[in-house]
């Protein structure tokens, strides 16, 4: 197989890889949710999004830095990156569907960027516009050089997508001058906000400039020498407790520690520098054992968006923020490229059809910032009362969840020495070196997927199944990667077929998982699935779910979400509790009162009904 | 019985109420946890926290606002609040020993406020020294009005505990100014804090002065009206919701719900308004049926310090704010007074010898802000991994715990026309009325209670003794109000003995506390006990205990703790879980292994011996 490395059309081009990404464009997805997914995002969430750019003031704040236009700075000090995210939705959009109006849009803003940027290549419209003299001078909450890395994986991406080369223009000048400051003249400072770190390495991949990575290696380096100095939340928060390889377990603000773990694997893998991998894959072991929801979110405590301690797993005030899981899939797609292990596309396929894929509505015009695992009726947060909303003031989340979404055929298969590996399952073509797959499959709601060799080269190849942790797959075994090899001399209108086994299943928590003790949720296949109020014919506080329930598939058609397969389950109705008094007694509850259907839908389909009560996790009779 | 308005030394002197409050030195208490805690109030607690007054910048702050002395000011916008209920912690201390260190701070207290305290009556080191240009201006942070309330509150104690009427002076000039601005001119702020209200009213019983309780009416009907400008955290989060006589459940801000319902309380009381009383206790049933702890702790939420939704009551993150604890048996006070029922004092019970007592260690020097009912040992909000800390930035905890332990007989017995009425049970003598009772036991080690009348007026009279919610009491029985009245010509010499049944209780919780399935508590008498790693000779996190448990007392003498009674339960040893990979899978938990024993300590004794793992709820096998 070729390398791709300087061609590939997508978010990740290392150098030496076990597995080598594809392009966007190598990859066509025709339907299944991935397919639903990407074309409200191009219809709904993508359009909504460059209004917002005007709207929410990001724009409006870089003419202000460009000495165009009146009015105040509105928003955050890190503003610029929600126009970075959308700039680089936009270009991963147009890879795959190219569109004159996306290429304006990246021209329009590069000639912006480049107006409001100063002669030194510095640009940030907050420092610039409110508070000049502190350039530089307050990394620890400043996400100076997190705008930077947006900006410049917004500029990669313009690039890779045959956007032109202005915004890169923008990007190295900028990026000139972090090298100049922070490597050449030696300022120690880092950012609060990990992000550049690994921003820079694609920048070093994609123009072969080696600074931008010595930089990057030099800013992890960095970390736990407590160079960052108080940012009122404790070391922890921003990561710098501990030198990066000596940490054990994930800590502080989620999406910090998860962006830096991307950086930290690019790093690794562009040096070839094992124990800085080896640290962040004992991170991850410590991660999925003990911090990690059953949809893949990440970051259980609203006070400071933060991982929580081992086992701190609170269905209710799960914070889950989308970001985390669009860094994680970040994380895990480096280390799957780095490795070739399925465990990490395994975490990659939970995390995207559960936690990320729950923080959009179904036609991609509302998005959560928060995905806890079960809503209360009398909630108090805030008017929204938990439902998603169009924009956030923190706007963070709504353009990561855009160019996750445009990208997505860069996460669907790669290619090695051996041949093509197949990560994730939807109908469409797959075009790999000189292989051409088409996929035929009604994944994830039905189990069957049907490959057909359109175009093959000569001699032996292996096709590579990812076989999930949760299934079977017929009479193939998979290895101790996680994938079913089937190695032959494949010939144009070969075929062959994957049965994955779908039957729901019932999963209870481990039992250091306090807050999900006598509990109970469904899976099936990938998709984790939820109890709502709607879907039930009894308050959902009342019903618990039989020691071990009969569960059943049915296929629906449902307002606001379309065509699902919806699990029933056996359950009992519970007698109203004894009000008043404090609710601790010495006496046991009474015994259930009557049998009863508790009847579950996808995770990710919540909240698109009614506001009504939710959990994924159901006391068990 | 004597009308004691106006002669009552202590923190509460009601025009009116159902039973009416002894002062401080009515009640001697000769022992026990009672007795003891006074002691290390006196000998520990109290020395620490005058020195804090010049080291934490409180004093310092004043010198500054006086015009003298220099440096910057120190600490938060209501650090002045730290010096006043310093003073009111003397005060107190005072009435029961006499003391002229105590004399000499509070007169050297009162000169500096004077001195501080502008000529029209202002009085607020932070604005008068940091912002002028702000006072009364962003009165939703400020907390102008609530160290104005500190203050009412602490020139009342120096009058009520014949420490002259300096203090007070400096009171009435800010209380004047106050009343004028938002009662006279018709300004209608209210301070985004509550706290003022209740201590215009105690100013109000002190002087006479209608005007100070018509602004407590009007700041507590003000409420609800949006008049608090964002705090940034919402309109709960200050009580601002709703019309205080709507609200329905208490929210946001512990604190400042809790210090609203005492003021809600004595407005109601004193101006004879049913309405507002009732809602107050429809509040407080609400509270203490969904949103209280077993240790009487309130607000579940490190995020924003507040209360969380119904049920949602996590052991682990539960915040249980040391001033919540001390707020939420104000309130129950003058509940306590105004309807004269017994679970207002059952609850003062439970929170003063759990939530409450927890708070301070063995020795009097350290002090819990924050009270969870689970430590794990991998914490990381801090340095101080969980532990007791001798003073915060944030510093309202320990003058707030001092200024309780220094009244605490106030809170032990009451008069009514149809006699004495016994709340809180401890060695020593009460003096009510004409009535001289003496009082032994070794409650709450022990059960037996014995009174002896030492004198008594001529005529029948109700001794009025409280029965635990949790106890019988062998052939007496209480009425609806929880007591036990027992009427009689008692003459000297009389004696009674009540009996309280103080076998340990396995308790179990509401099944609507998710967070708390599947776990049984252990209670003994008032105390709640929790498991601590110390005292185990297993892993804690691998201990369970049998479904419905034998449990033994065993009395120890332990370091740091001394004489207690600990319980003894039959548990059983789980086997090691599966690590590695996701917690949660389609397989059931392995059998136990063995059988064990599980030891608990009252709750409120943790915490001073090691820094290890920590339970109240331990699960059930």
């Amino acid at each position: 197989m070729s390398d791709l490395t300087g061609r590939v059309r997508g978010p990740l081009a290392p150098s030496t890889a076990v597995q080598r990404p594809l392009s966007i464009d190598d990859v066509e997805i025709h339907g299944g949710p991935l397919g639903r997914w990407q074309q409200i995002n191009r219809e709904a969430s993508i359009p909504l999004g460059l209004e917002q750019m005007e709207k929410s003031g990001a724009a409006p704040n870089l003419r202000l830095a460009a000495g165009e236009g009146g009015g105040a700075f509105q928003g955050y000090r890190f503003q610029d990156s929600d126009l970075y995210k959308q700039l680089e939705a936009v270009a991963w959009e147009h890879c795959r569907h190219p569109d004159d109006a996306y290429r304006a849009f990246v021209a329009e803003s590069a000639a912006l960027l480049a107006r409001a940027q100063r002669p030194d290549g510095y640009l940030n419209s907050h420092y610039q516009v409110v508070k000049p003299d502190k350039i530089f001078a307050e990394l620890e909450y400043s996400h100076e050089m997190y705008c930077a890395g947006h900006l410049f994986q917004a500029a990669v991406a313009a690039a890779r997508a045959g956007l032109g080369e202005d915004l890169l223009d923008v990007a190295r000048r900028f990026a000139g001058l972090l090298v100049q400051r922070f490597l050449v003249d030696g300022d120690d400072g880092i950012d609060g906000h990990a992000e550049v770190e690994t921003a820079l390495v694609e920048l070093y991949r994609l123009t072969g400039e080696r600074p931008y990575l010595e930089l990057a290696v030099k800013l992890i380096d960095n970390r736990g020498k407590g160079l960052i100095k108080s940012t009122g939340m404790g070391p922890l928060y921003a990561q710098d407790h501990l030198p990066v390889r000596e940490a054990a377990t994930p800590v502080g603000h989620a999406v910090r520690q998860l962006y830096l773990e991307a950086g930290v694997v690019d790093v690794a893998v562009e040096t070839g520098d094992a124990g800085l991998l080896a640290s962040s894959v004992r991170r991850w072991e410590d991660l999925v054992a003990t911090k990690t929801s059953i949809t893949g979110g990440h970051g259980s405590r609203h006070d400071g968006e933060a991982f929580g301690e081992r086992y701190e797993l609170p269905p209710d005030r799960a914070y889950n923020e989308s970001c985390a899981a669009i860094a994680s899939i970040h994380w895990n797609w480096r280390l799957l490229l780095a490795t070739g292990h399925g465990r990490y596309a395994d975490l990659i396929e939970r995390t995207l059809y559960n936690a990320f894929a729950a923080s959009t509505s179904g036609d991609g015009t509302r998005f959560f910032y928060v995905n806890p695992l079960q809503r209360r009726t009398d909630l108090f947060e805030d008017a929204y009362l938990g439902r998603r909303r169009e924009w956030f003031a923190c706007a963070c989340c709504p353009p990561n969840i855009m160019r996750l979404v445009s990208s997505l055929g860069h996460y669907v298969a790669t290619t090695s020495d051996e041949g093509v590996s197949v990560h994730q399952y939807a109908p469409g073509v797959i075009r790999a070196g000189g292989v051409v797959l088409d996929v035929e499959t009604g994944y994830p709601w039905h189990g069957r997927v049907r490959f057909t060799v359109r175009s093959a080269p000569g001699g032996e190849w292996t096709l590579r199944l990812r076989v999930p942790a949760w299934s079977s797959a017929g009479d193939l075994t998979p290895g101790a990667d996680g994938y079913a090899a089937i190695r032959r001399e494949w010939q144009a209108g070969d075929t062959f077929t994957l049965d994955l086994d779908l039957t729901p299943r019932i999963v209870r928590p481990h039992r250091r998982i306090d807050a999900l003790r006598g509990c109970a949720a469904i899976e099936r296949g990938p998709l984790v699935y939820c109890f709502e109020q709607i879907d039930q014919d009894t308050d959902l506080d009342d019903l618990a779910l039989t020691p071990d329930p009969a569960l059943r598939t049915v296929e629906r058609d449902l307002p606001g979400i379309g065509r699902t397969v919806l699990v029933e389950a056996d359950a009992v109705r519970l007698p109203p509790a004894p009000p008043g008094g404090l609710p601790y007694t010495a006496g046991a509850d009474p015994a259930p009162a009557a049998r009863a259907t508790a009847t579950a839908v996808p995770y990710h389909q919540w909240d698109n009904r009614d506001g009504g009560v939710m959990r994924v996790w159901m006391p068990l009779a």
